[in-house]
Parts: structure tokens; C-alpha cells; sequence
């Protein structure tokens, strides 16, 4: 069995929602579904969750909310008026936010996460909905009945182990089970939402606790690229990707899905199908554990921007033991998290992001180096992106670094930084910013075309 | 004025002697000269300074020493044969050898150290008489009257900072001043030498007493081969080399000169002239502070091996605050010195000296990282090189890195390993060991052929 994800945008509007029946009959193996709460349509669009959180901060700050409120049932009945679905769901939604509006205030943070919550539930309401209204048995599950319990960390929830074991139960319905995303309860039954990727996450946790074959997570692109198209015309698409690839590339700045939501699933070894509802025949990307064919080396190319090098000189640094370890031992010190820390006999840069460091935080971090190192130099330079190369095959593939340098050099962009450890999974060059996009056409055109 | 510095092979004969005055006589600026113990006169024959070692552990062992002492005799009786300088100085050697035979045992590092030193003690003498003799007036100097002021470290002697003022008296002498090289005396009066290099080391603290225009040092090479000569066929020689390309040459494998020996020099911004005894005329090799003209980017390449990785590999350790430094301190309290830590997202690569890692240490090690850091991996690899191209001029070059990857992938040679930071000076890749020749041999014919 598959548990199959929808994105908002999937469920926008009613004519989405009948791609969406399409899919989950399309394969009975789909019997767990899994709902974002509607998103945009177009580009100028709300998004549910954006209005139930303006409608819960004026009803917690007890505003006029009446209007927003409108809103968010408008977007409600319009799909179920393209469906032709009557209006006993939406007053089931109606009476639903009237509930959450008189909640208890006392905890605005759980109060603004029921709220969020109830985008993905009414949703996954109106979806049970209409799948049986055409004919097609479907039974919307509430996380509490289903046992998805979490920690008491409003919008930034982590499942319970415990959980796994009860939502098993999940794969002896008869029916398909429709599940909303984004949430889950706490023991004491409040509800708390997880942070980013949120509909991901409960895809990617049913998958694990229903044992499922495969994860489909739709959305609308045809495939994970190997670069961002807001960077390369047309870039390729990924066939298969590893965890450990897609890893590296979100890192370095892929937004179609965040890796750590895709975790739970990643840990029983399951695989991960990316596909597009307003394009179902294309392939789409798989994510696997191990990828067994011979490829080309390189999967992918990313880069994320927003760095910061700090450059430390000092004579001798290489016999003086212990020195990298005291280095780190101030950013720890200073609330800095690095990235890099490439080195050479007598130098050692440190990679981090820019935003941590304020010109305030930078001139307290350098005096420190200074004087409780010693240094003789202590540099920092801003405006730096992170380029990165990322393959598994790139370990047997000799010229992977050769093909690259030469991209770089053929459009003369000159490589502050290189880093690449053993695992030979990725390699990262660091770059002057305003090269960014020159680099990733650069190495597109040198690995894809 | 400039400080000269002849090395052993160049002391090793009369006929090398007759060499030295030519050359102290061809450049009135030559005013002090510091010079070794005798050392081969063929690859076959024994340094003095072995000898003399050898010496001293038999009469503190109280064993029979005549035929060594002998030994040592004969060598500075066939130098002072072959020069006609009469039997007065190698009955002066013979007096001092017999009192550091019937010195204080009682302190077994000073009893050697004042053995070793005598090699080049006595070898100032003689120079110093055959200079008179040959009617170039000069003057042995002790480093005692000299006022070379060290630190009570027998075989590891430091030079402290009051000895430099009293040095600079040197300047006022009308003769040329014969300096023994390698040792000084500590405040009580003892002599003690230095560790590695140990006469260069003299001849850096005087030119940086004497405040030279010039440290020439004289040894049996024409100069500082970009590349090592047993690996690549007559490679070029380099013609100019800032202190911190030498330095970065010599922490992989450069064995002309040991870098830190020249500090002194360094560090009073004193150029280095490496020449050759042999074949003075040709131009040898300029170390220098700063490099004004424009070149091609890199100045030489150098290699070592003995190194070991270990990758660490942990889901989220980009996310873990402290890991590097947790890394580094369990390093430190295994009393290992890390050379490189280049990183991925999930992994980090810790590049060591292989020596530092006995099976046993390898396993303690292992099982601290895994437990203490909950690694989901710990894989060790030895028998790794590390290459290293160098020169400041890289910095200003682009398409070096292209240069050097496209070599290693052209002769077929998987990079395991990269490392470049900020300073651009020097680039570092890690391979395999046994690849270690044919990676300099494909470097130097893309740098300069």
C-alpha cells in the first residue's frame, strides 16, 4: 500500500480535488491520503492557513475578525460548490471555527496552532467528502483517534515514538483513509503543528507507521530538477536521487521538499515518488536508500547563498595542538554555528552564515580570536554563496573535479574556497556571490547538456 | 653585509674548503660565515657530527672509544693535510676532543650535546686557520663571546631574545668572522644545540643580529626545485619564493631547508639566498618577504604521505551545535594532532598523521568517537598522500584548480580529498599513496612544461 501526499496548491479548488479523485482511483494501492489545507490558485492568491492565522490573531487579540472569517469559509464552499457537495460540510466547518474562536485563550500559542491545524482538518473533512459523494469510500481520521501524539511544542512539534505503533492500525481500513497533514495531539489532546514542511511530515510518518511500499508525494512540478529553473531555462529532471543526495541539495538551497520531513519515511527505507497532480503520467523523482545504476556521477548542482569566511592567520598555527578546537570553542561561545572550516599550514577559515553575525557580534568575535588566540590575521569577508556539486557516483568517477574547475574557469569565476571530504558525496566551492547564477549555468552546461 | 652559511657537504674536504675562500673572497659583503661540521664527501662516507656521536655514548658508556675518536681525527687531518696548514690545529682539535672525553657525566644530555657540538666548533677553527693562512685575515668567533644565549634544552635549544643585541658587535669586526654553526650556551655556560637544521638556524640569528642586507646560504644544490628531483626528471629550479610559499612547500615534504630554521631571518624580513657551493654562479633561489612581479601562479609542488582519514559520518551533524569542537577535543585528550577536517553536511573527514595511530590508539579512538558522539560511522583510512600545489600567486589566477584537477583526472588519479581555504596560497588534495609520484610527475608537466 502507498500513502499519497497532496500539496495545497493540489487542493486549491474544486477542479483540483477532482485531479486529486483521479490519482488516489487510479491505483488501489493509494489508501492512505494525506491533505494540505487549500492553497493558492494563482499567483495573487491567499493561502487557507495565511487567513486562519490573521483570523486567529484578531480573535485572540479579540479584533474584528468577521471578514477574514468570510474568507476562509468563502475558499471552503466555493470548492464545495464546483463539486456540487451541498452545505452540510461547510456547516460542519462553520460550527468547527466557531469552536476554535471560543477556545481558551489562556495559551495563545495552542489557540493560534488549532487554528493553523484546521486548514489540513476541515480540508481532509471536505475531501472524505467528496471522494464519497463520487462514489468512492473514504473516511476521514482525526490524529487523536488515529494515536499521531506529539511533544507539547506548538509549531514546532516532534512525533512520539510510541505513535508508530498505533497508526499501523491504519492499514486495515476498508476505505481510504483521508488524513490531514501539518498536525498532531499532544498526550494531554491539544493539538500542535509542526514546523515547515508540516503535510510532508504526517505523509512521511503514516508511510513509517503503516509500513507503507511507497510515498507519493504530490505536488505541482514534474520532477525534482538538477538545477533551480529560476536559474537554467528548462533544467532536467532527476529520475532517482538517494536520501543522502537530496540531503546535500537541500542543504544548499532545493526548496521543493524539506529532507528532514521526508525523515520518518527514510528511516524504514521507504521510498519517496515526487510527482505532479496537473501531470500525473510524468515520471516524477524517486528518492531511494541505495541507487543501483551507473549514472554520470553528478545528480545535481545547488547553491545557497547568505555566507560569511572568516580568515585566521597566525605562524605555527599547525604545531600549536589544540588551536582549531579553541577556534570553535569561541563561536560556541559567541552563539555561532559554523558550516566549513577548511585549512591550510598556517590558516584556517571558517564558513558560517552571514545572518548570525551583526557588525557588533562580528567586532566581539574578532577581538576574541585576536587576543585569546593570538592570531596574526583575523579577516572576515562577506557576500559569499556556497556552490555545490552532489552524486554518489561521483566516488568512482574520475574528472568529476576537473569538469567542474574548468566550468568555473571557462567563465571566469575564481573559487575562494573548495571543500570535499572523504564521503565524496558532494563537493563545495565557495564563490563571490554576484557568481551565483554564472556558476550554476556554468557547471549545468558542463554536467547536463 | 651578509651572513654566509656553508652546510657539511660543503666543509667535507680540502678541495670543498678551497671552494668556501673563493667564495667568502669573491664579495667583500661576506663578513660573518657560519659554518657545519664536515659532512660526506661521498654518499658512502660518515658525517663528523655521526662520528662524534658515536664518541660520546661510548665514553659515557665507558667503553672503548680510540677508534672513533680516531676516526674523527683523521677527518680534520686530511682536511688540514690536503690545505698544508701544519699539525698546530689538529693538536688544538685532539686537546678539546680529550677535555670533552674527561667531562662532567653527570649530566648525560650535556655531555652529548657538548660532543656534537665540537663538530662544527672545531670545523670553525680550521676554517678560520686556513683563511689566515691563505692570508684572508679572519677571526674564529666563540658563540659564548658572541653572546648566543640559549635556552637549557640540550638538542633542542632556543635562542633567547637578549642574544640578538649582543650579536650586532659582530658587525664592527675587520676580519671575517668563522662562526660554528648549530649550538650556543646556555646562561650557566653550557653549550647546548639546536634541533633540525641546526646550523641554518645560526646563520638566520646572526643575519637577524647583525641585521644583514643578505643570508646566503650555501649548500649542494643550485636551488629549490619546484618539484622533488628523485620524482621528476631535472625539474626547473625556483627562482623566487616568498617566506610563506617555502613554508607551505616544506610542511609537504621539501627537505633543502627546514623553514622554521630561518624564522629568525624571516622574521626581520632578511632574504634568503639559497646557492650552490659547488656551482656558484648559477643564480640559486631568493627567498623573500613579498613577490612584486607577476608569474604564473604557481611556484612549486610538493607531496608527503604517511597520512590517515577518518570520516566520521552522523544524520544532522550540520545541525548539532559543538560537534566539530566535541570532535577535536577527543583528538586533543588522545593526545592526536589533526593536519585537515574538511566537511559535508553529515560527515566530517579528520586528516592525521598515520604514525600518531597505533592499532591499539586506533581502536580506543573509534569506539570514543562512536559512543561519545553517537556516529552513525567511523571509517579509517591510511595510506593516504597529500599533494599540495603552492604559490601566492594563485590568488590572482583563475583556472589553477581546473589546471590540477584536469592533470589528476588526465593520469587517472581519484582526488579523495580536498581542501582550499581563503588564503589561496595552497591547495591540498588527498589521494592514495601509492598514486603519490605519478600526481607530481602530471602537476609539474601542467605547471611547467
Amino acid at each position: 500500500m502507498n500513502v499519497v501526499k497532496f500539496g495545497g496548491s493540489s487542493l486549491a479548488s474544486g477542479s483540483q480535488l477532482k485531479k486529486v479523485l483521479q490519482i488516489v482511483k487510479g491505483d488501489k494501492a493509494r489508501k492512505v491520503v494525506v491533505v494540505s489545507a487549500p492553497g493558492k490558485r494563482s499567483s495573487d492568491d491567499e493561502k487557507v492557513t495565511d487567513l486562519l492565522i490573521d483570523l486567529g490573531m484578531k480573535a485572540l487579540a479579540k479584533q474584528d475578525y468577521q471578514a477574514v472569517l468570510s474568507s476562509v469559509i468563502a475558499r471552503y464552499s466555493s470548492i464545495a460548490e464546483e463539486l456540487n457537495l451541498g452545505n452540510e460540510i461547510i456547516d460542519e466547518i462553520e460550527l468547527n471555527l466557531a469552536a476554535l474562536v471560543a477556545g481558551n485563550k489562556q495559551e495563545p500559542d495552542y489557540y493560534l496552532d488549532a487554528f493553523k491545524a484546521s486548514g489540513e482538518d476541515n480540508n481532509a473533512k471536505l475531501v472524505a467528502a467528496y471522494f464519497n459523494h463520487e462514489g468512492l469510500p473514504a473516511r476521514y481520521v482525526n490524529p487523536q483517534e488515529a494515536g499521531l501524539i506529539v511533544t507539547n511544542e506548538p509549531g514546532n512539534a516532534r512525533v512520539l515514538p510510541e505513535a508508530y505503533e498505533k497508526l499501523q492500525q491504519l492499514r486495515a481500513s476498508e476505505e481510504v483513509i483521508i488524513f490531514p497533514g501539518f498536525f498532531g495531539y499532544t498526550k494531554d489532546g491539544k493539538v500542535c503543528t509542526f514546523s515547515r514542511g508540516g503535510s510532508d511530515i504526517t505523509g512521511a510518518i503514516l508511510a513509517n507507521g503503516t509500513q507503507a511500499d511507497l510515498y507519493e508525494n504530490f505536488t505541482d512540478v514534474d520532477a525534482i530538477y538538477v538545477a533551480n529553473p529560476n536559474v537554467v531555462e528548462n533544467p532536467k529532471g532527476i529520475k532517482t536521487l538517494t536520501y543522502r543526495e537530496m540531503r546535500e541539495l537541500s542543504y544548499a538551497g532545493f526548496s521543493v521538499l524539506h529532507d528532514e520531513a521526508l525523515q520518518p519515511a527514510f528511516k524504514q527505507g521507504i521510498p519517496v515518488q515526487i510527482k505532479n497532480t496537473n501531470n500525473p503520467e510524468a515520471p516524477g523523482t524517486s528518492i531511494v536508500k541505495e541507487r543501483h545504476s551507473a549514472d554520470q556521477g553528478v545528480v545535481g548542482i545547488a547553491s545557497s547563498h547568505g555566507f560569511c569566511s572568516i580568515y585566521i592567520e597566525k605562524y605555527l598555527m599547525n604545531r600549536e595542538i589544540g588551536f582549531g578546537r579553541r577556534v570553535l570553542e569561541i563561536l560556541e561561545d559567541q552563539k555561532l554555528s559554523y558550516e566549513h572550516m577548511p585549512s591550510g599550514i598556517d590558516d584556517l577559515t571558517i564558513i558560517l552564515r552571514d545572518h548570525q553575525l551583526s557588525d557588533e557580534g562580528e567586532a566581539a568575535l574578532l577581538e576574541r580570536l585576536r587576543i585569546e588566540l593570538e592570531a596574526d590575521s583575523v579577516v572576515v569577508e562577506r557576500n559569499l554563496a556556497l556552490i555545490m556539486i552532489v552524486g554518489e557516483g561521483m566516488r568512482r568517477k574520475i574528472g568529476t573535479m576537473s569538469k567542474a574547475a574548468t566550468a568555473f574557469a571557462e567563465s571566469n569565476i575564481n573559487i575562494d574556497m573548495i571543500n570535499q571530504g572523504a564521503s565524496e558525496v558532494s563537493v563545495m566551492f565557495g564563490i563571490a556571490a554576484d557568481q551565483e547564477d554564472k556558476a550554476i549555468q556554468a557547471l549545468y552546461k558542463a554536467f547536463f547538456e
